[in-house]
């Protein structure tokens, strides 16, 4: 097919009566259909169900060391839930504290304490002018959230296939000490589906920041979230490298076992250097008596051991995998040459990020959601839900049943390519 | 036996003998018992084991509404958990959030939103120069905690048999505006075991404060924990009184059934008026995704309903009023008619607030703990662990079997008993 951009206006016009003419049939449809979150599906759900028979009323609920996990006590998680979700960041039990159901709560607390006292005897930044975070864009929308929410300016990175634009984040970082913080998910990333090179974070680790309270918010929330055995990317652990590179410090890392086990119903874990850990661990202790140590001991005794997490991690893909290729070979099949719109392929994670034409994005959603498909919302990749060239959109397919997958992305693919009749049209 | 207030100097020498000969006894038992906190013990989590059995592998985690509870979502909670909790807190199920596993960690969120982002509208508590809180004394050490490390500046105020001194509150709250809050555990409270009274709910909802985001926070942490079925305390509910008298804002309800499921692994809950809880969600989305509704549906299918509750409250009271009891008869033994210290007698709750002769609480903790019986810090129910009299000891004798607690008791009232000589001899 050819490129919109060659076509002649009265292709352009033939094109747009018929896409329009099969929008109607969408239209006709009623359809109700959602790409918008990254949830899990029923499907990837069922297969965690044994988690519900592991515990039962005949069993010893003591942790190894024997803790009586069903009292107060353990504020940092039992050894154990450690060990296993330890294994999975790849860091020490020791740099672990075992969380409630949510990373983005930790992630969140971590920066209203942040906010309230500091970081390690740093002024807090509720005391000071101006705080500031580097937010590569794409990026996840939650993060974004809680940083407005707290009044933190944020100042979008470009992401390269490389992760996030590394000239650009030295360049910032040394210069400018109201710069606290940057959001990474580093692996598999929200939307992109990108994972960033062994360079990027080794320069991550050498980062020299202007701000002795400077943290990477490291949300490896896609770790083992693997789509194929034979093509996986591969991450450096970033604590062990800024601790070669003499900032130990320098890093807070996140991640949970919410696409995992049960979203909402997981586990949660921060690993980080043991300076950070005591300096947490001050606000910890006023805030809660523990966390839910039943259910840590509930996903040890039903994944085992990272070998079992593992094993578990590849009943998800096969679900998941065929409905990526699916919106994959949908897109390719309706957009490919037509110079209209790029997306990903991601190995991991849950997402495919599109690029349309400048100018198109939130035109290409509301015609979506018109019949009947739900995306997220155009712009929400970007800090303040605003994204400069209204290019950028996030589909998520992991939760429709494949049929419905199909109808959605189909639909998808002709707004895509409706507005962007309309945009050479209005050209 | 003779008051030791009437003892000549050399009967309080041959008492003082014969107890240090008494005390040495225990040091050679080598004890280690621990009647320091709050916690149930290990029969009272037995009864609740059923619950390990509620859910299964072969049953639908669907709400009522038809949530899929393993998934994402629900930010305030289900429906089911919402109507079960409001029954124990006696509130509209439209009134609640249902939180995860710790109602101390709802507290201290609420004060940390309160610092960065103020109450409703008003100015984020961590702009001003001054924020205070009223502090009824003895009370929990753990609320003390959160707003010591907030840097509020806390005022004691002393608890009657009604509840705290209403005459001090009013006069403090409606004139001075830095007072942002008080701290209420409002039946069988902690330590005393003292329920407010009608007229002190009456006078808390009729309170005019000078600052327009001063909040109730009404930890109600005992609220159905009778320890008899015949005798009862009644609470009059305040958020019904709160509104009736215009002031439907002014107070934050707080509950979980950390002592009524599992401790750690129970759920907890907010009830408050619409306004509140509209400000209060505007953070929460921010912070999380959701709680963890499978355990929401787990409670709901334990309990099924508020009866199932009260009937499963009678077997915790079953297991602990003896403990209560014994306690109480070791104390009256040992000590009656001593003239050397007071004690309560709750029908409820989790503790027995003992007052020594002034300036003997520490000695008499620190000489139970080197004989191996660990009790609550003395001065622990007291804002910064300072209790002027040095009088106040919080006896929790929930934990220890029966057989252990007799014998730490009898060391207590030893120990109480050996540092009031003591006092005496050095009067």
């Amino acid at each position: 097919m050819k490129a919109y951009s060659e076509m002649t206006k009265e292709e352009l016009l033939a094109e747009q009566k018929q896409l329009n003419e099969e929008y109607q049939k969408y239209l006709a449809m009623n359809l109700h259909l959602d790409m918008s979150r990254g949830k899990p599906c029923k499907e990837q759900l069922d297969i965690s169900m044994g988690m519900m028979d592991v515990l039962n009323s005949q069993q010893d609920l003591r942790s190894e060391d024997g803790t009586d996990c069903r009292n107060y006590g353990c504020l940092d998680g039992i050894p154990e839930a450690k060990v296993l979700l330890g294994d999975m960041m790849e860091n020490h039990p020791d740099n672990i504290i075992i969380y409630g159901n949510s990373s983005l709560n930790v992630m969140f607390d971590t920066v209203s304490r942040a906010m309230t006292h500091g970081i390690m005897g740093n002024t807090p930044w509720c005391k000071l002018d101006k705080v500031k975070f580097l937010c590569p864009v794409p990026g996840y929308d939650r993060h974004f959230a809680i940083t407005e929410y707290f009044g933190i300016e944020m100042i979008p990175v470009p992401m390269t296939e490389e992760g996030p634009d590394m000239d650009m984040v030295e360049q910032l970082v040394s210069s400018d000490a109201s710069i606290k913080g940057i959001w990474c998910v580093p692996k598999y990333s929200n939307p992109g589906g990108v994972s960033y090179s062994d360079e990027t974070v080794r320069r991550f680790a050498k980062l020299e920041p202007a701000a002795k309270d400077f943290r990477i918010f490291w949300d490896n929330a896609y770790g083992i979230h693997h789509l194929y055995e034979d093509k996986q990317d591969y991450l450096i652990e970033i604590l062990a490298e800024c601790k070669k590179e003499g900032h130990p410090d320098m890093v807070y890392k996140f991640a949970s076992t919410s696409k995992i086990s049960f979203p909402g119903s997981g586990i949660a874990a921060l690993a980080t250097s043991l300076n950070n850990l005591e300096d947490i661990k001050k606000q910890l202790k006023n805030q809660t008596i523990g966390h839910d140590k039943v259910n840590q001991l509930r996903h040890v005794r039903f994944f085992k051991d990272i070998h079992g997490m593992t094993e578990h991690m590849k009943k998800h893909a096969d679900i998941i995998r065929p409905k990526f290729e699916m919106v994959e070979q949908v897109l390719e099949e309706g957009l490919g040459g037509l110079g209209i719109g790029s997306w990903t392929k991601p190995r991991g994670g849950y997402f495919i990020s599109f690029d349309s034409l400048d100018g198109c994005a939130k035109e290409i959603v509301s015609r979506a959601k018109k019949a009947g498909v739900v995306m997220t919302g155009a712009g929400a990749t970007w800090p303040y839900g605003k994204d400069p060239k209204d290019s950028n959109i996030r589909i998520a397919p992991t939760l429709p049943p494949v049929s419905e997958l199909n109808t959605a992305a189909k639909l998808f693919v002709l707004c895509v390519k409706l507005v962007s009749v309309e945009k050479y049209l209005n050209a």
